[in-house]
Protein backbone atom coordinates (compact mmCIF):
# COMPACT_ATOMS: atom_id res chain seq x y z
CA UNK A 1 0.00 0.00 0.00
CA UNK A 2 1.14 3.74 -0.63
CA UNK A 3 2.25 5.59 1.94
CA UNK A 4 0.08 8.50 1.82
CA UNK A 5 -0.97 10.86 4.35
CA UNK A 6 -4.69 9.99 4.00
CA UNK A 7 -4.03 6.47 5.15
CA UNK A 8 -1.02 7.37 7.76
CA UNK A 9 -3.18 9.40 9.50
CA UNK A 10 -5.53 7.05 10.90
CA UNK A 11 -2.69 5.34 12.87
CA UNK A 12 -1.17 8.92 13.52
CA UNK A 13 -4.78 9.91 15.11
CA UNK A 14 -5.50 6.70 17.24
CA UNK A 15 -2.34 5.80 17.80
CA UNK A 16 -0.09 7.49 19.04
CA UNK A 17 -2.72 8.87 22.19
CA UNK A 18 -3.79 5.17 22.73
CA UNK A 19 0.33 4.39 23.51
CA UNK A 20 0.86 7.56 25.57
CA UNK A 21 -1.90 6.53 27.40
CA UNK A 22 -0.64 2.98 27.69
CA UNK A 23 2.36 4.45 28.72
CA UNK A 24 0.66 6.25 31.42
CA UNK A 25 -1.57 3.25 33.05
CA UNK A 26 1.83 1.21 32.76
CA UNK A 27 1.20 -2.01 35.08
CA UNK A 28 -0.15 -5.14 33.26
CA UNK A 29 -2.06 -3.24 30.45
CA UNK A 30 0.92 -1.88 29.65
CA UNK A 31 3.40 -5.84 29.62
CA UNK A 32 0.41 -7.36 27.92
CA UNK A 33 0.47 -4.57 24.90
CA UNK A 34 4.18 -4.80 24.57
CA UNK A 35 3.89 -8.78 24.84
CA UNK A 36 1.15 -8.45 22.18
CA UNK A 37 4.04 -6.29 20.01
CA UNK A 38 6.56 -8.41 20.81
CA UNK A 39 4.68 -11.32 19.07
CA UNK A 40 3.88 -9.17 16.13
CA UNK A 41 6.87 -8.40 15.51
CA UNK A 42 8.36 -12.14 15.78
CA UNK A 43 5.74 -13.31 13.37
CA UNK A 44 6.56 -10.35 10.89
CA UNK A 45 10.81 -11.53 11.58
CA UNK A 46 9.62 -15.42 10.17
CA UNK A 47 7.51 -14.16 7.80
CA UNK A 48 10.32 -12.57 5.89
CA UNK A 49 11.74 -15.69 5.44
CA UNK A 50 8.59 -17.92 5.49
CA UNK A 51 7.77 -16.07 1.74
CA UNK A 52 11.44 -17.78 0.56
CA UNK A 53 10.73 -21.30 1.80
CA UNK A 54 11.71 -21.80 4.96
CA UNK A 55 9.51 -23.39 7.59
CA UNK A 56 9.93 -21.20 11.07
CA UNK A 57 7.48 -22.89 14.16
CA UNK A 58 5.26 -20.19 14.89
CA UNK A 59 3.90 -22.85 17.29
CA UNK A 60 6.88 -23.23 19.32
CA UNK A 61 8.23 -19.48 18.87
CA UNK A 62 5.39 -17.17 20.30
CA UNK A 63 5.37 -19.54 23.39
CA UNK A 64 9.39 -18.69 23.74
CA UNK A 65 8.48 -15.04 22.89
CA UNK A 66 5.86 -15.27 26.22
CA UNK A 67 8.43 -16.60 28.14
CA UNK A 68 10.82 -14.15 27.72
CA UNK A 69 8.23 -11.44 27.99
CA UNK A 70 7.27 -12.98 31.72
CA UNK A 71 10.76 -13.15 32.69
CA UNK A 72 10.92 -8.88 31.47
CA UNK A 73 7.99 -8.11 33.73
CA UNK A 74 9.47 -10.13 36.54
CA UNK A 75 12.83 -8.09 36.23
CA UNK A 76 15.01 -7.64 37.99
CA UNK A 77 13.69 -10.45 40.51
CA UNK A 78 13.57 -13.80 38.19
CA UNK A 79 11.91 -16.82 38.52
CA UNK A 80 15.16 -18.42 37.18
CA UNK A 81 14.27 -21.72 38.02
CA UNK A 82 10.60 -21.82 36.22
CA UNK A 83 11.80 -19.44 33.16
CA UNK A 84 14.91 -21.43 32.35
CA UNK A 85 13.06 -24.79 32.48
CA UNK A 86 10.35 -23.67 30.15
CA UNK A 87 12.74 -22.16 28.06
CA UNK A 88 14.84 -25.41 28.05
CA UNK A 89 12.04 -27.56 27.57
CA UNK A 90 10.59 -25.76 24.50
CA UNK A 91 13.49 -25.93 22.91
CA UNK A 92 14.31 -29.38 23.45
CA UNK A 93 10.58 -29.92 21.98
CA UNK A 94 10.94 -27.59 19.09
CA UNK A 95 14.12 -29.23 17.53
CA UNK A 96 12.14 -32.87 18.12
CA UNK A 97 9.52 -31.69 16.25
CA UNK A 98 11.57 -30.15 13.49
CA UNK A 99 13.73 -33.62 13.68
CA UNK A 100 10.32 -35.37 13.23
CA UNK A 101 8.32 -33.22 10.67
CA UNK A 102 10.96 -34.17 8.02
CA UNK A 103 10.80 -30.64 6.70
CA UNK A 104 13.93 -29.05 3.71
CA UNK A 105 16.81 -27.20 5.24
CA UNK A 106 16.31 -28.17 9.27
CA UNK A 107 19.45 -25.97 9.85
CA UNK A 108 17.80 -22.77 8.40
CA UNK A 109 14.39 -23.23 10.06
CA UNK A 110 15.99 -23.82 13.71
CA UNK A 111 18.32 -20.92 13.19
CA UNK A 112 15.43 -18.49 12.20
CA UNK A 113 13.26 -19.45 14.80
CA UNK A 114 15.93 -19.33 17.68
CA UNK A 115 17.29 -16.33 16.79
CA UNK A 116 13.91 -14.55 16.31
CA UNK A 117 13.47 -14.95 20.37
CA UNK A 118 16.78 -12.49 20.73
CA UNK A 119 16.18 -10.85 17.76
CA UNK A 120 13.64 -8.89 17.89
CA UNK A 121 11.97 -10.54 21.67
CA UNK A 122 14.61 -10.53 23.75
CA UNK A 123 16.32 -6.65 23.14
CA UNK A 124 12.16 -5.15 22.44
CA UNK A 125 10.97 -7.00 25.67
CA UNK A 126 13.15 -4.80 28.00
CA UNK A 127 10.40 -1.86 27.49
CA UNK A 128 8.35 -3.88 29.96
CA UNK A 129 10.78 -4.06 32.57
CA UNK A 130 12.04 -0.34 31.44
CA UNK A 131 8.05 0.80 32.63
CA UNK A 132 7.96 -1.48 35.53
CA UNK A 133 11.33 0.48 36.89
CA UNK A 134 9.79 3.64 35.94
CA UNK A 135 6.59 2.99 37.96
CA UNK A 136 7.82 5.84 40.43
CA UNK A 137 7.79 8.37 37.71
CA UNK A 138 4.74 7.25 36.89
CA UNK A 139 6.14 6.33 33.66
CA UNK A 140 7.19 9.71 32.47
CA UNK A 141 10.74 8.64 31.66
CA UNK A 142 9.43 5.71 29.50
CA UNK A 143 6.87 8.37 27.71
CA UNK A 144 9.87 10.69 27.33
CA UNK A 145 11.82 8.02 25.42
CA UNK A 146 8.91 7.29 23.43
CA UNK A 147 8.61 11.18 22.37
CA UNK A 148 12.24 11.86 21.50
CA UNK A 149 11.92 8.20 19.05
CA UNK A 150 9.11 10.25 17.46
CA UNK A 151 10.95 13.76 17.40
CA UNK A 152 14.02 12.16 16.31
CA UNK A 153 12.61 10.10 13.42
CA UNK A 154 10.70 13.44 12.21
CA UNK A 155 13.52 15.66 12.80
CA UNK A 156 15.49 13.64 10.76
CA UNK A 157 12.95 13.17 8.05
CA UNK A 158 12.52 16.85 7.95
CA UNK A 159 16.77 18.21 7.90
CA UNK A 160 17.45 15.13 5.08
CA UNK A 161 14.52 16.04 2.81
CA UNK A 162 15.92 19.93 3.19
CA UNK A 163 19.56 19.46 3.31
CA UNK A 164 20.43 16.31 2.72
CA UNK A 165 22.52 14.94 0.19
CA UNK A 166 25.50 12.86 0.86
CA UNK A 167 23.44 9.30 1.60
CA UNK A 168 24.77 7.37 4.97
CA UNK A 169 25.18 3.94 4.01
CA UNK A 170 23.21 4.02 0.52
CA UNK A 171 24.31 0.07 0.17
CA UNK A 172 21.57 -0.65 2.95
CA UNK A 173 19.16 2.41 2.79
CA UNK A 174 19.24 4.66 -0.04
CA UNK A 175 16.93 7.25 1.61
CA UNK A 176 18.93 8.42 4.90
CA UNK A 177 21.30 11.12 4.44
CA UNK A 178 24.23 11.95 6.83
CA UNK A 179 22.21 15.24 7.69
CA UNK A 180 19.05 13.57 8.39
CA UNK A 181 21.25 11.41 10.83
CA UNK A 182 22.79 14.63 12.16
CA UNK A 183 19.81 16.38 12.53
CA UNK A 184 17.74 13.41 14.41
CA UNK A 185 20.76 13.61 17.28
CA UNK A 186 19.56 17.28 17.42
CA UNK A 187 16.10 16.58 17.64
CA UNK A 188 16.49 13.93 20.42
CA UNK A 189 19.12 15.45 22.48
CA UNK A 190 16.48 19.21 21.88
CA UNK A 191 13.58 16.35 23.08
CA UNK A 192 15.13 15.52 26.50
CA UNK A 193 16.47 18.55 27.28
CA UNK A 194 13.45 20.45 26.75
CA UNK A 195 11.46 17.96 29.22
CA UNK A 196 14.10 17.40 30.98
CA UNK A 197 13.88 21.41 31.82
CA UNK A 198 9.90 21.25 32.20
CA UNK A 199 10.97 18.52 35.18
CA UNK A 200 8.59 16.06 33.25
CA UNK A 201 11.51 13.46 33.37
CA UNK A 202 13.43 11.92 36.64
CA UNK A 203 14.33 14.79 38.93
CA UNK A 204 17.99 13.80 38.94
CA UNK A 205 19.18 13.76 36.00
CA UNK A 206 22.61 15.93 34.83
CA UNK A 207 23.04 16.90 31.66
CA UNK A 208 25.64 14.28 30.91
CA UNK A 209 23.26 11.59 31.28
CA UNK A 210 20.85 13.73 28.88
CA UNK A 211 23.73 13.07 26.28
CA UNK A 212 24.10 9.92 27.08
CA UNK A 213 20.21 9.45 26.64
CA UNK A 214 20.15 11.71 23.50
CA UNK A 215 23.39 9.30 22.08
CA UNK A 216 21.08 6.17 22.95
CA UNK A 217 17.71 7.48 20.84
CA UNK A 218 20.00 9.84 18.34
CA UNK A 219 22.49 7.34 17.12
CA UNK A 220 21.80 3.41 18.37
CA UNK A 221 17.54 4.10 17.76
CA UNK A 222 18.57 5.62 14.17
CA UNK A 223 21.53 2.62 13.37
CA UNK A 224 18.62 0.37 14.32
CA UNK A 225 16.71 1.40 11.91
CA UNK A 226 19.23 0.30 9.72
CA UNK A 227 19.79 -3.02 10.72
CA UNK A 228 15.67 -3.29 10.10
CA UNK A 229 16.32 -2.17 6.66
CA UNK A 230 19.11 -4.50 6.06
CA UNK A 231 16.88 -7.19 6.94
CA UNK A 232 14.17 -6.02 4.70
CA UNK A 233 16.82 -5.51 1.96
CA UNK A 234 18.22 -9.16 2.56
CA UNK A 235 14.70 -10.99 2.72
CA UNK A 236 13.77 -8.51 -0.64
CA UNK A 237 11.24 -6.97 1.18
CA UNK A 238 10.22 -2.75 1.40
CA UNK A 239 7.86 -3.31 4.10
CA UNK A 240 7.88 -5.96 6.76
CA UNK A 241 4.19 -6.17 7.20
CA UNK A 242 0.91 -4.60 6.31
CA UNK A 243 -0.81 -4.77 9.78
CA UNK A 244 -0.20 -0.69 10.12
CA UNK A 245 -1.67 0.47 6.62
CA UNK A 246 0.70 2.93 5.50
CA UNK A 247 3.50 2.94 8.23
CA UNK A 248 4.10 -0.75 7.12
CA UNK A 249 4.73 -3.55 9.73
CA UNK A 250 5.35 -3.80 13.52
CA UNK A 251 8.71 -4.08 12.72
CA UNK A 252 9.22 -1.10 10.92
CA UNK A 253 7.24 1.58 13.60
CA UNK A 254 8.94 -0.20 16.16
CA UNK A 255 12.71 -0.47 14.90
CA UNK A 256 14.26 2.03 17.07
CA UNK A 257 12.44 1.29 20.21
CA UNK A 258 14.29 -2.56 19.53
CA UNK A 259 17.78 -0.88 19.97
CA UNK A 260 16.66 1.68 22.40
CA UNK A 261 14.74 0.54 25.05
CA UNK A 262 17.13 -2.30 26.21
CA UNK A 263 20.17 0.20 26.23
CA UNK A 264 18.03 2.74 27.94
CA UNK A 265 16.98 -0.04 30.64
CA UNK A 266 20.81 -0.57 31.11
CA UNK A 267 21.53 3.30 31.63
CA UNK A 268 18.49 3.08 33.87
CA UNK A 269 20.16 0.06 35.59
CA UNK A 270 23.66 1.96 36.56
CA UNK A 271 21.18 5.51 37.48
CA UNK B 1 40.10 -39.77 9.62
CA UNK B 2 38.51 -43.66 9.68
CA UNK B 3 37.23 -44.57 13.11
CA UNK B 4 39.17 -47.30 14.10
CA UNK B 5 39.50 -48.71 17.38
CA UNK B 6 43.41 -48.24 16.97
CA UNK B 7 42.75 -44.23 16.72
CA UNK B 8 39.71 -44.19 18.90
CA UNK B 9 41.76 -45.71 21.71
CA UNK B 10 43.75 -42.71 23.11
CA UNK B 11 40.62 -40.89 23.40
CA UNK B 12 38.89 -43.83 25.50
CA UNK B 13 41.80 -44.25 27.88
CA UNK B 14 42.81 -41.06 28.32
CA UNK B 15 39.20 -39.12 28.12
CA UNK B 16 37.36 -41.67 30.35
CA UNK B 17 39.03 -41.23 33.00
CA UNK B 18 39.54 -37.29 32.71
CA UNK B 19 36.50 -36.90 32.49
CA UNK B 20 35.24 -38.68 35.72
CA UNK B 21 38.23 -36.83 38.03
CA UNK B 22 36.44 -33.39 36.19
CA UNK B 23 33.40 -34.62 37.61
CA UNK B 24 34.63 -35.71 41.27
CA UNK B 25 37.02 -32.41 41.46
CA UNK B 26 33.70 -29.98 40.14
CA UNK B 27 34.12 -26.67 41.45
CA UNK B 28 35.74 -23.84 39.04
CA UNK B 29 37.69 -26.93 37.29
CA UNK B 30 34.55 -28.53 36.38
CA UNK B 31 32.86 -25.24 34.90
CA UNK B 32 35.85 -24.27 33.15
CA UNK B 33 36.12 -27.54 31.31
CA UNK B 34 32.54 -27.34 30.42
CA UNK B 35 32.83 -23.75 29.40
CA UNK B 36 35.54 -24.97 27.12
CA UNK B 37 33.41 -27.60 25.72
CA UNK B 38 30.50 -25.47 24.74
CA UNK B 39 32.69 -22.77 23.40
CA UNK B 40 34.08 -25.76 20.78
CA UNK B 41 30.65 -26.79 20.23
CA UNK B 42 29.48 -23.16 19.41
CA UNK B 43 32.55 -22.83 17.30
CA UNK B 44 31.97 -26.54 15.88
CA UNK B 45 28.11 -25.46 15.27
CA UNK B 46 29.43 -22.59 13.13
CA UNK B 47 31.54 -24.58 11.29
CA UNK B 48 29.17 -26.37 9.77
CA UNK B 49 27.57 -23.13 8.00
CA UNK B 50 30.97 -21.57 7.36
CA UNK B 51 31.85 -24.33 4.90
CA UNK B 52 28.68 -23.30 2.58
CA UNK B 53 30.31 -19.58 2.69
CA UNK B 54 28.15 -18.09 5.51
CA UNK B 55 29.74 -15.58 7.94
CA UNK B 56 28.98 -16.17 11.83
CA UNK B 57 30.74 -13.96 14.09
CA UNK B 58 32.72 -16.23 16.28
CA UNK B 59 34.44 -13.33 17.70
CA UNK B 60 31.16 -12.14 19.45
CA UNK B 61 29.49 -15.61 19.43
CA UNK B 62 32.34 -16.63 22.28
CA UNK B 63 31.87 -13.63 24.57
CA UNK B 64 28.14 -14.56 24.36
CA UNK B 65 28.69 -18.01 25.33
CA UNK B 66 30.91 -17.42 28.16
CA UNK B 67 28.48 -15.26 29.47
CA UNK B 68 26.24 -18.06 29.37
CA UNK B 69 28.07 -20.20 31.07
CA UNK B 70 28.74 -17.82 33.71
CA UNK B 71 25.02 -17.81 34.07
CA UNK B 72 24.89 -21.06 34.74
CA UNK B 73 27.68 -21.27 37.09
CA UNK B 74 25.84 -18.87 38.91
CA UNK B 75 22.32 -20.65 38.46
CA UNK B 76 19.57 -20.25 40.53
CA UNK B 77 21.06 -17.52 42.43
CA UNK B 78 21.75 -15.00 39.20
CA UNK B 79 23.14 -11.63 38.84
CA UNK B 80 20.68 -11.21 36.58
CA UNK B 81 21.22 -7.34 35.69
CA UNK B 82 24.88 -7.90 34.97
CA UNK B 83 23.80 -10.72 32.32
CA UNK B 84 21.26 -9.33 31.02
CA UNK B 85 23.22 -6.25 30.54
CA UNK B 86 26.09 -7.75 28.97
CA UNK B 87 23.72 -9.90 26.61
CA UNK B 88 21.72 -7.07 25.40
CA UNK B 89 24.92 -4.84 24.47
CA UNK B 90 26.53 -7.98 23.03
CA UNK B 91 23.88 -8.50 20.47
CA UNK B 92 22.95 -5.06 19.05
CA UNK B 93 26.88 -4.57 18.96
CA UNK B 94 26.96 -7.94 17.06
CA UNK B 95 23.81 -6.60 14.89
CA UNK B 96 25.79 -2.89 13.84
CA UNK B 97 28.87 -5.04 13.25
CA UNK B 98 26.95 -7.18 10.58
CA UNK B 99 25.62 -4.12 9.62
CA UNK B 100 28.48 -1.92 8.78
CA UNK B 101 30.54 -5.31 7.84
CA UNK B 102 28.43 -5.58 4.32
CA UNK B 103 28.74 -9.25 4.11
CA UNK B 104 26.23 -11.04 1.93
CA UNK B 105 22.72 -13.25 3.38
CA UNK B 106 23.04 -11.02 6.92
CA UNK B 107 20.06 -12.31 7.91
CA UNK B 108 21.69 -16.28 8.07
CA UNK B 109 24.98 -14.75 9.47
CA UNK B 110 22.74 -13.55 12.36
CA UNK B 111 20.56 -16.33 12.66
CA UNK B 112 23.14 -18.74 12.68
CA UNK B 113 24.77 -16.88 15.28
CA UNK B 114 22.47 -16.37 17.22
CA UNK B 115 20.95 -19.22 17.49
CA UNK B 116 24.52 -21.28 18.23
CA UNK B 117 24.17 -19.40 21.45
CA UNK B 118 20.52 -21.43 22.44
CA UNK B 119 21.38 -24.71 20.56
CA UNK B 120 23.95 -26.02 21.88
CA UNK B 121 25.37 -23.11 24.38
CA UNK B 122 22.13 -22.45 26.48
CA UNK B 123 21.21 -26.27 26.58
CA UNK B 124 24.87 -28.01 26.89
CA UNK B 125 25.97 -25.32 29.86
CA UNK B 126 22.95 -26.61 31.74
CA UNK B 127 25.68 -29.28 33.00
CA UNK B 128 27.44 -26.94 34.84
CA UNK B 129 23.96 -25.79 36.99
CA UNK B 130 23.82 -29.79 37.68
CA UNK B 131 27.23 -30.46 38.70
CA UNK B 132 26.72 -27.40 40.97
CA UNK B 133 23.73 -28.82 42.78
CA UNK B 134 25.26 -31.98 42.92
CA UNK B 135 28.05 -30.58 45.28
CA UNK B 136 26.26 -32.37 47.99
CA UNK B 137 26.59 -35.94 46.55
CA UNK B 138 30.22 -34.78 45.94
CA UNK B 139 29.18 -35.13 41.76
CA UNK B 140 28.47 -38.64 42.23
CA UNK B 141 24.85 -37.58 40.55
CA UNK B 142 26.62 -36.03 37.60
CA UNK B 143 28.93 -38.98 37.12
CA UNK B 144 25.84 -41.30 37.50
CA UNK B 145 24.14 -39.32 34.35
CA UNK B 146 27.40 -39.56 32.56
CA UNK B 147 28.39 -42.92 32.79
CA UNK B 148 24.79 -43.81 31.86
CA UNK B 149 25.17 -42.31 28.62
CA UNK B 150 28.27 -43.63 27.71
CA UNK B 151 26.28 -47.44 28.52
CA UNK B 152 23.28 -46.13 26.98
CA UNK B 153 25.20 -45.67 23.71
CA UNK B 154 27.34 -48.73 23.65
CA UNK B 155 23.89 -50.93 24.47
CA UNK B 156 22.75 -49.07 21.62
CA UNK B 157 25.24 -50.08 19.47
CA UNK B 158 25.67 -54.15 20.73
CA UNK B 159 21.91 -53.71 20.52
CA UNK B 160 21.89 -52.97 17.06
CA UNK B 161 24.70 -54.83 15.65
CA UNK B 162 23.22 -58.29 17.05
CA UNK B 163 19.62 -57.96 16.40
CA UNK B 164 18.72 -54.83 14.51
CA UNK B 165 17.09 -54.65 11.23
CA UNK B 166 14.34 -52.06 11.31
CA UNK B 167 16.07 -48.46 10.90
CA UNK B 168 14.06 -46.17 13.65
CA UNK B 169 14.60 -42.87 11.26
CA UNK B 170 16.05 -43.44 8.15
CA UNK B 171 15.80 -40.60 6.92
CA UNK B 172 18.03 -39.49 9.58
CA UNK B 173 20.50 -41.90 10.65
CA UNK B 174 20.73 -45.33 8.38
CA UNK B 175 22.63 -46.94 11.14
CA UNK B 176 20.24 -46.59 14.23
CA UNK B 177 17.70 -49.65 14.54
CA UNK B 178 14.44 -50.06 16.57
CA UNK B 179 16.15 -52.52 18.84
CA UNK B 180 19.32 -50.51 19.05
CA UNK B 181 17.27 -47.63 20.36
CA UNK B 182 15.31 -49.86 22.86
CA UNK B 183 18.33 -51.56 23.87
CA UNK B 184 19.73 -48.26 24.90
CA UNK B 185 16.95 -47.42 27.41
CA UNK B 186 17.58 -50.95 28.69
CA UNK B 187 21.21 -50.09 29.47
CA UNK B 188 20.01 -46.94 30.90
CA UNK B 189 17.77 -48.70 33.27
CA UNK B 190 20.06 -51.03 34.49
CA UNK B 191 22.79 -48.31 34.83
CA UNK B 192 21.04 -46.16 36.56
CA UNK B 193 19.09 -48.76 38.88
CA UNK B 194 22.25 -51.04 39.89
CA UNK B 195 24.11 -47.55 40.61
CA UNK B 196 20.92 -46.51 42.80
CA UNK B 197 21.26 -50.42 44.71
CA UNK B 198 25.30 -49.82 45.23
CA UNK B 199 23.50 -46.88 46.84
CA UNK B 200 26.01 -44.28 44.89
CA UNK B 201 23.86 -41.74 42.75
CA UNK B 202 21.58 -39.87 45.69
CA UNK B 203 20.00 -41.08 48.90
CA UNK B 204 16.01 -40.88 48.21
CA UNK B 205 15.55 -42.03 44.71
CA UNK B 206 12.40 -44.29 44.31
CA UNK B 207 12.24 -46.16 41.48
CA UNK B 208 9.72 -43.69 39.73
CA UNK B 209 12.46 -41.81 39.77
CA UNK B 210 14.89 -44.01 38.36
CA UNK B 211 12.29 -44.80 35.70
CA UNK B 212 12.12 -41.38 34.82
CA UNK B 213 15.80 -40.91 34.49
CA UNK B 214 16.12 -43.61 32.51
CA UNK B 215 13.65 -42.36 30.30
CA UNK B 216 15.73 -38.46 30.22
CA UNK B 217 19.11 -40.79 29.19
CA UNK B 218 17.30 -43.62 27.03
CA UNK B 219 14.67 -41.85 25.30
CA UNK B 220 15.56 -38.12 25.30
CA UNK B 221 19.69 -38.46 25.00
CA UNK B 222 19.11 -41.04 21.94
CA UNK B 223 16.73 -38.30 20.03
CA UNK B 224 19.55 -36.16 20.53
CA UNK B 225 21.35 -38.13 18.62
CA UNK B 226 19.20 -37.68 15.43
CA UNK B 227 19.13 -33.75 15.90
CA UNK B 228 22.83 -33.90 15.61
CA UNK B 229 22.68 -35.85 13.26
CA UNK B 230 20.06 -34.40 11.32
CA UNK B 231 22.24 -31.32 11.46
CA UNK B 232 25.41 -32.80 9.74
CA UNK B 233 23.23 -34.26 6.99
CA UNK B 234 22.02 -31.08 6.66
CA UNK B 235 25.21 -29.41 5.98
CA UNK B 236 26.95 -32.14 3.77
CA UNK B 237 29.16 -33.61 6.54
CA UNK B 238 29.51 -36.99 8.09
CA UNK B 239 31.61 -35.61 11.51
CA UNK B 240 31.07 -32.37 12.96
CA UNK B 241 35.16 -31.84 13.46
CA UNK B 242 38.10 -33.48 13.87
CA UNK B 243 38.91 -32.53 16.86
CA UNK B 244 38.75 -36.15 18.93
CA UNK B 245 40.76 -37.98 16.08
CA UNK B 246 38.49 -40.93 15.54
CA UNK B 247 35.26 -39.61 17.58
CA UNK B 248 34.46 -37.15 15.15
CA UNK B 249 33.79 -33.85 16.78
CA UNK B 250 32.80 -32.20 20.47
CA UNK B 251 29.52 -31.86 19.01
CA UNK B 252 29.33 -35.68 18.27
CA UNK B 253 30.66 -36.94 21.83
CA UNK B 254 28.44 -34.27 23.72
CA UNK B 255 25.40 -35.09 21.19
CA UNK B 256 23.45 -36.50 23.98
CA UNK B 257 24.87 -34.83 26.64
CA UNK B 258 23.19 -31.68 24.90
CA UNK B 259 19.97 -32.98 25.64
CA UNK B 260 20.41 -35.00 28.68
CA UNK B 261 21.96 -32.31 31.00
CA UNK B 262 19.54 -29.94 30.63
CA UNK B 263 16.45 -32.07 31.62
CA UNK B 264 18.18 -33.81 34.02
CA UNK B 265 19.03 -30.38 35.80
CA UNK B 266 15.17 -29.55 35.47
CA UNK B 267 14.41 -33.07 36.91
CA UNK B 268 16.56 -32.32 40.35
CA UNK B 269 15.15 -29.02 40.43
CA UNK B 270 12.05 -30.56 40.99
CA UNK B 271 13.17 -33.47 43.28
Amino acid sequence: MKSTLSNRLPIIVLGIPSVIYLLQVGGLLFSGFITIVVCLCVVEFYNLKSEEGLEPSYILGIPLTLIICYFYNQFPYVDGVFIVSALLLLIITYLFYEMFSGHQKPFYNISITLSGLLYPAFLLGAMIALRNWDEMNGGNFTISMVVTVWICDSAAYIFGRLWGKQKLIERISPNKTVVGFIGGIIGAFLSFYIMDQLGFIYQSLTIFDILILSFIVGVIGQLGDFVQSMFKRDAGVKDSGKLLLGHGGVLDRFDSLIFTSPVVLIFVLCL
